[in-house]
């Protein structure tokens, strides 16, 4: 199919699979863009929570994205202890798996497979907001240009990214020093032009905020640190010393996105940025700041394409964690499949499709798809940090060994914290589904490890003294009437060896059945073949077919009956609504028959055209 | 399947088949519905058009409607002459193709398969217009309620109408009562509540009208007159004397619809009716009669009951249609194929499909749907027509001979013109969707002819004398480990005669193809079956599989290769997606190879619980 060759091109093979190593700058820029896109959407999110109490209350933000570049050294302080304690990364499904059991996996594993999939979600939602802030009349398209966006990704990806590292540098290292240009230009600006944020202190709630809000606000802003585990998942990728280039890239992902995430919060509060539908915060800032040019445009761009990045982050990681937990046997074998172009096709298929519909009942709307983030993400951080803390009281000569232990313990402590405060405070506003959804998807799993185990018992075969053995062959071939589709699958059915051969007309009239058995007669085709006419009651000519096989197979207890059909191969495409695909119905029908196998011998027609004679090879 | 019994009714046997006949006030009630429901939007039609030019020129209304029934009486006194000619029925492809030749029945086959398919999408959108009528709140949700409103007469249609003409009896009756009632008291009222007509005559565009305007009026209101059709295609349902009968019906029919017609007409213009979205002329004129009461919400029920009758009619006349032109031909085969419930089930969800289609894209409006709709009738009238000119000039004795050829000639005249009208009239408000059509539709079945007298060519054995040959086989069984699936599948190639049994191992490592072969050789099956493992270097297995097969076809050009594989089938229904449908994957790209054929051997796994043991039969 050539339309594949240009969509995905050509097929790899297997030693084509490559790998250079990164190092720290280059490391950032494949692995940092998810924690650092962040930064587009976390303090608006939460703004857009404070804002519901009026504008007497954004002040909040400055303490919040306080406490949460805390939370952030902590999760960097631990994250490096685990780089320290898996070189080989592997992210919490593997480190929970092997430390603390095959359980604490598959719901780290459901955890993250859940994360990734409104990583890809709220990524391209936020990049289309980015988009829509330049351009306000595309506001009416974002559900399309998201759904849109996100299939343009799973294409690049199903043709398999290899060049990535080189491609994504440049918007990274851009839009990192766009954000710290604009913080410090917004820091120092003697004057915005705008109102100072007092002129909005109007006391009609005062300072009194209700606790429950403060706590949404921080849920929704700790969103902003997801991500930050993705270098401690791929420490194999650095260059020697991987795990030293690895922490070294953490602290530095560490050190800047908290810049950025505090440093947009101060600046977006000094300029008094009220978040609203059609222009983003971070861009009303850019606006404010170096007004409607080119910085303005080129911000929107390159948040875009960082979070297309981040998005694309997600790409890589859930078909690889879903082809190990399929290796380990939790998830369908079809996610083990690899491709022409050496990549999880199925698990990109899946993620794609999923985060399409979560963008479909969003309505493309980041703000709503929020309240369902941050749960499976702290999850799986304190699944991690747990698995190191057991880690590291296993090991009793590591060094600094009881420092990792308290402050991973508080590190999980402190997670564990966001995820009740997570759900807590937006149980009703998404969170409840993910709650719902964790237990399901973890009930399927087991499900499915449970259907492979009792499969695999029924297969095994321990005793090698049994044999295959010859079986009695009734061959039973559908005729509507004698021509030379009928003699070629007769041909077929003599090349057997059959102990029965049963050429079976199913008649509408008793007419036709007549007619049919005079040529049968003047015809005479073999000794070895018996003709049979059944009278239908019915229209339908399966209905007694099946049940004359039935027949057969309760007669021939002993035996095997094969089913030899024509099928009909055209030339073109279209003609094959012309026919009626027997081959395809009765078969169907027939697999669930024991002791009955299928046939099916293709009949090809010439097609008109020369060309076309030589249908396509694959 | 039970959810298809439930929803289908239990199979019925060929016997089943049966048929009361009818006499006229049955046959009336069940072949008039699609003409008589016309008045529910004919009139409104006519008044949309002419309300485009101002208030001013709606009396045009009233000589349109005169020469609209001075067609219907033309067409009426011709009909009954093609009663009298053509006592099987069987409409104006039949009648065309058996007196004009196979490429005016076609033409007109053409233009009835789109008028059918317009018949459902007018009468359902007018249906629901008059539920929108009486129920405002709907308004909204018209497209919607139009394509439930599709499917549930299709599904009715799927179950097999049996008891229809009774069913039929009481809205029939009920709708041409309460319309003639209503014209009645309308004529007969003194005093209209609402200012006469005359006050909206203000002179800006005067009584100067285009020419144009009022064709388009003409063409529109020509729709009321689609369906008169019928009776003369359903001659056989009247009991004898069954020309008679029909002819007497055809004659109430003209009657009543002529004066349904022109009387709404009539009281329409007398109570100043102008055309509005919300509300049709039909309820308007009863809310104005009789006042918001029963009689206004009985007739939007009984104006919805008869247009949903009239839509159902094509769900008969369709099927029946494509049926007999798929006997000839020209149709794909599977209109032939009646199902379980003695339907033509493939031609009712074609016509259901391509109705919900026509809804979808005209928003449900009736209004919008008009200008394709003449078009295609007026064209199957000029043919039967003309059949009737021509059957008649050949026979020479036939009473009246020369009254008809002259009356049916100036009719055929008359219906041309009307189809001209139609087209110029409304080209670029629709009517070039059926101009482009009608030739699009008959270039394609020309094409499905010639491919059916090509294949048929292909297949046709003229020479007895060429019998079945046996040819050697070699059987190919492709292989993953050696396990009892594996046995399963080697003893149906050890069944089979083969030349040579090749058990295929795709090897993805050269590890995995030496520990294989140790356990190969260590079973060691049958000294028969030869193993081969060929190395891999891509990911799918399928592609070196494909290639195998492929050399041992050319390898052995005299013989068949034949692969066996093993097909999973699972217990429940999910656990489908489980497993690797490799069976399914190499049937579809070895159908296209000469000399490959594919059997299928299914292996079973028991269910988890024992009820599920034995799979569905059906």
């Amino acid at each position: 199919m050539d339309w594949k060759r240009l969509m995905f091109g050509r097929p790899l093979k297997d030693r084509e699979e490559g790998g250079r190593k990164v190092v720290v700058w280059q490391g950032l820029s494949v692995l940092a863009p998810d924690a650092l896109s962040s930064v587009a959407y976390g303090t608006q999110e939460i703004l857009i929570v404070l804002s519901t109490a009026g504008m007497a209350v954004l002040w909040f933000s400055l303490p919040i994205s306080a406490v949460i570049v805390l939370l952030l050294a902590f999760l960097v302080f631990n994250y490096r202890q685990i780089i320290q304690a898996y070189p080989n990364g592997g992210g919490a499904y593997v480190i929970g798996r092997d430390t603390l059991g095959a359980w604490s996996g598959v719901l780290a594993g459901t955890a993250l497979l859940i994360d990734y999939t409104l990583t890809v979600a709220v990524s391209v939602t936020a990049g289309v907001a980015a988009l829509v802030s330049a351009f306000p009349g595309l506001l009416h398209w974002t559900v399309i240009l998201s759904v849109l966006f996100t299939a343009f990704i799973a294409v690049i990806n199903l043709r398999g990214v290899k060049e990535s590292a080189n491609l994504f540098t440049i918007p990274t290292y851009l839009f990192i020093a766009m954000v710290l240009i604009m913080v410090a230009v917004g820091a120092v600006k003697p004057d915005p032009t705008t109102p100072p944020l007092h002129a909005y202190v109007a006391p009609p709630v005062g300072l009194i905020v209700g606790p429950l809000l403060v706590l949404r606000a921080f849920s929704s802003g700790s969103s902003a640190l997801t991500g930050i585990e993705a270098i401690s998942n791929g420490v194999p990728i650095f260059a020697q010393p991987s795990q030293r280039r690895a922490r070294t890239t953490l602290l530095f992902l560490g050190l800047l996105l908290g810049a950025m995430f505090l440093g947009t919060s101060v600046i977006a509060f000094r300029y008094g940025i009220v978040p609203n539908n059609q222009v983003t915060v971070l861009q009303q800032l850019a606006y404010r700041l170096f007004g409607h040019g080119i910085f303005f445009y080129l911000l929107s761009f390159v948040t875009m394409a960082i979070l297309a990045i981040a998005a694309n982050t997600s790409f890589a990681g859930f078909p690889q964690l879903a082809s190990i937990m399929a290796r380990d046997q939790w998830m369908p074998r079809m996610f083990l499949a690899r491709g022409d172009r050496l990549v999880y096709q199925n698990g990109i298929l899946v993620l794609a499709a999923f985060a399409v519909l979560l963008i479909i009942i969003f309505k493309g709307n980041t703000n709503a798809l929020i309240p369902l983030y941050a749960v499976g993400v702290y999850m799986s951080f304190t699944i991690a940090m747990v698995s190191l803390v057991k880690k590291r009281c296993q090991e009793k000569d590591a060094p600094g060994r009881l420092t990792t232990i308290v402050t991973a313990s508080l590190g999980a402590v402190l997670t564990t914290v966001v995820v009740l405060i997570s759900i807590v405070s937006k149980f009703t506003q998404g969170a409840w589904i993910v709650v719902v959804a964790i237990p399901l998807l973890i009930m399927a799993l087991r499900a499915v490890r449970r259907h492979y185990r009792v499969v695999a018992d029924i297969l095994r075969m321990n005793d090698l003294s049994e044999k295959p053995e010859e079986k009695h062959l009734v061959v039973v071939v559908p005729m509507a009437s004698i021509n030379y589709m009928t003699m070629s699958t007769l041909s077929m059915a003599l090349s057997m060896n059959a102990h029965e051969i049963i050429a079976l007309h199913i008649a509408t009239s008793p007419e036709r059945e007549r007619l049919l058995q005079e040529r049968w007669e003047q015809w005479d085709p073999d000794p070895r073949i018996k003709f049979v006419a059944v009278q239908s009651q019915y229209r339908s000519v399966l209905r007694p077919m099946v049940r004359y096989i039935d027949h057969l197979t309760n007669l021939f207890a002993r035996g095997r009956v094969l089913v030899v059909i024509p099928e009909i191969v055209v030339g073109r495409r279209w003609q094959n609504i012309l026919h009626n695909h027997m081959a395809v119905a009765l078969e169907a029908i027939l697999v669930f028959r024991r002791e009955v196998s299928v046939t099916v011998v293709p009949f090809h027609l010439p097609s008109a055209s020369p060309q076309e004679n030589n249908p396509p090879r694959n």
